[in-house]
């Protein structure tokens, strides 16, 4: 392979057979030293991809770009749609985006999948039977990084649940488990607190799971589903959840599994995928030849079976669960193979399968998972009955409600006051703590519908007597069912 | 102690000492039982309370109160600003309302403090050594329960963080730290995605830590934090955190300890708190006088702290260690001892302490944190430059962005249009998924001050031009820094 600073070039293969070209980032720290572990078994194992490096980490950020991927690098994850990417090291400060967040958004890869399991008796753990995989969902919720200062005193960061984000996350889960031989998915959320947001997400597992009844089904509240991971992670299967909660839940069963530097993960989209370890980069023994390529190999697994390959994928994991119980180990594992002895283990028993831990079994890809939301929908009816308006403003709540009762006009009524969402006018408790940030609800007459013309006018009044507003949320009625909750006291 | 449905009746006491008058409520399921045993000790060990009943939960809610609590029992929490609650059971379905988090937030409850230990080898536990006080805010955060529905597809929750609220909840963590000889806060957040919101904390955190040098302290982000306290739960002292994080992290730590039956909880306000047992109400086993009363009885000794008898406080707490080195055990715990006969055990010890595990010894209640943001603050310069305009729109991107070119007028420029948080106007990428939800940043030309008419003056302009705005957000800057984050891709 021959590759360049600035352009990826496409390896040239003799073989006759038709490879599958794939990018590669060979990364910081470690990275390219598990690379070569990785390709070296690949290779081994005649797994039929064409390699295009493209360059992407710590040096391309110290080049002076920020996203620490250069703009010709985009050409080859959208011509191969398949990214193998070591770990690379995101300097600290100085303005720089993590590449992996932008990586995400940008190419859609709606899926986070980690698969995590244990190795009794042959990886030491306290979970001898654990075998999970977290199906997060990577792109929305309070990760699409949306914030706002309001007042002196109060930040905002808004937390988006869309249907289609839910509908693309739960359905590639069960075709996951379905594919995958799996028997149970668990849905986890916080829908008792957010009862539009979470609750989106619980009510489309719920409609999903009805296609899919060959698959148990449950649903917890995250809180006591994450203690209960936390405690018995051998109860539970695949795991689907929103995307901070699934940030969480990866790590601590990637922890209480004990096997961090065994992990592998994908992020998937419709059209693009990439494929990774969850360890770092491990600065502090790069170079030494003596990291564990393990989580890179087993992504790079989980990248033959996406790309159709799941003979290849099914003999590189049978050979490395045999290396394994031979007791092959490098230094993090308690052993003292270095990397390349390590892939050389693996490589020697290509062909083998293990004798006491379940041997692997690919049979086909992952059921590209329908994208529902592509039909066109029939668009709700939606009418707006009223407006939210946050007011900047230091002092007592009594002040405000007669400046904003001055300015309400004929068309609309202040219906209360909240502040941090707790009910303060009318009849507010004297011990409700008051910040300078107010949520001002303003409804229609008889709830009749407004035109965005009257909304308006009503800025325009707020705005002439001179409170401060900075910000607004319509109110509306989707198919006559309120769209927005009610104040705490309300 | 008499009682009646409806009204608190001051307990008249007859021994010469000043009584401290508390509220109780016995709740529902084993909640009944568990207080009568803890009554009891505090009878013996001659705790100078004298009580007010007041009636909630189950029954208050089948009543067709939907807070679970009658309002006159809130005269006797402002009166006695003390309640020692027995777990209640909130009936399932027909819009009734937590009745904690609407306690919480009316009566300011800001701190919620947990303390969780194990008590190996008596109480057996896969963590010997640990023993951890989470510190969670009680009152922002998503919990403010603000949400909206935008679209057709998509939904929204607004976390809000303040900075009152950063600095009480900090700050009782460092005083709790301080009272109770504790060495180290930890502080977890995920502000390296959550700029503003969680880097408020993050820096309050960092602030008010200068205060307090004879604490050790650390910040951790959540992920991987969570994942620490999962494995290594005997590393962690004190740890302070948002809402939410502090709502799992407290049930991770309370299972992983395996003593969920055993563990107190304080919910503390300026002026009111209330103390409970984490467990529920148990309804399976109610009225078979076999529940622990030791989670309820740990809450009364954090109770007695707090209201100045720390002596009092000492002497169950020691009697309670004692009894449970000695073997004292309901069925939870593996005995056979009734409610009863465990509340004899512990009465039998008062006077003695445990010969194995940590004795306890309270000294002094709680300083009572200094509300410094009670201090009238100087309000920053506060400059608005431009407004976030967010439209409900099915289609592409770029007849979006000409109907808002058409109306931006000579004082604004549409600067960026995103979804979901990615910028896709100008030059998106093709692979990013769009929602019908599109947040537009309209930014004032040359970034020159704007006042409110003239961005009602441009909504107006977007409504008649045809585009469903369906939310706003001020762009302001603080003393000259933005009070905004910048687009994915920006």
């Amino acid at each position: 392979m021959v590759s360049t600073e600035n352009s990826p070039i496409r390896t040239i293969s003799d073989s006759s057979r038709t490879l599958i070209p794939i990018t590669i980032a060979n990364g910081d720290g470690v990275g390219p030293e598990i690379m070569a572990a990785v390709r070296r078994i690949l290779d081994a194992a005649e797994a039929p991809l064409a390699y295009e490096e493209i360059q992407i980490g710590e040096r391309v950020y110290r080049s002076g770009i920020s996203s620490g991927i250069r703009p010709e690098a985009w050409g080859s994850l959208r011509r191969t749609k398949v990214f193998l990417k070591a770990p690379i090291t995101t300097p600290q400060g100085g303005g720089f985006k993590s590449l992996n967040v932008t990586i995400r958004k940008t190419m859609g890869l709606y899926a986070n999948v980690r698969p995590v399991r244990t190795y009794a008796p042959y990886v030491e753990t306290l979970h001898p039977t654990m075998d999970i995989v977290v199906v997060r969902e990577n792109e929305e919720d309070l990760y699409a990084g949306i914030e706002h200062r309001q007042t002196d005193e109060v930040f905002q960061c808004l937390k988006l649940i869309t249907r289609p984000g839910c509908e693309r996350i739960v359905r590639y889960a069960f075709e996951y488990a379905v594919a995958n031989g799996r028997k149970k998915v668990t849905c986890m959320t916080k829908d008792n607190i957010m009862k539009l947001t979470d609750g989106l997400f619980h009510r489309v597992f719920e409609e999903i799971g009805t296609e899919y009844q060959q698959i148990q089904q449950e649903h917890m509240i995250i809180d006591i589903g994450m203690a209960r991971v936390a405690k018995y992670p051998e109860r539970f299967d695949v795991i689907v959840t929103p995307n901070l909660y699934g940030d969480i839940l990866s790590d601590v069963v990637a922890e209480v599994a004990g096997t961090v530097g065994l992990a592998p993960s994908a992020n998937i989209g419709d059209q693009v995928a990439m494929f990774e370890a969850i360890h770092g980069s491990a600065p502090d023994i790069a170079g030494k030849g003596i990291a564990n390529p393990s989580g890179l190999l087993l992504s790079a697994v989980m990248m033959l079976v996406h790309v159709g390959e799941p003979e290849c994928a099914t003999r590189i994991h049978n050979a490395w669960l045999a290396a394994i119980e031979a007791g092959a180990a490098t230094a993090d594992l308690g052993g003292s193979l270095s990397t390349s002895d390590f892939a050389d283990a693996v490589i020697a028993r290509l062909g083998e399968a293990p004798q006491n831990l379940p041997e692997a079994k690919y049979t086909k890809r992952i059921t590209k998972p329908v994208p529902t939301f592509r039909i066109p929908r029939v668009a709700s009816e939606k009418t707006m009955i009223g407006i939210d308006v946050f007011v900047h403003h230091w002092g007592g709540v009594d002040g405000l409600a007669n400046s904003l009762l001055a300015v309400a006009g004929d068309e609309f009524e202040l219906q209360m006051i909240t502040n941090r969402g707790v009910k303060v006018w009318p009849m507010g408790m004297p011990e409700t703590f008051c910040t300078d940030h107010w949520r001002c609800r303003f409804m229609s007459m008889d709830e009749r519908p407004v035109q965005h013309a009257q909304l308006v006018a009503l800025l325009g009044r707020i705005a002439e007597g001179g409170v401060d507003f900075i910000k607004s949320e319509n109110l509306c009625l989707f198919d006559g069912a309120p769209g927005f909750s009610l104040g705490q006291g309300q």
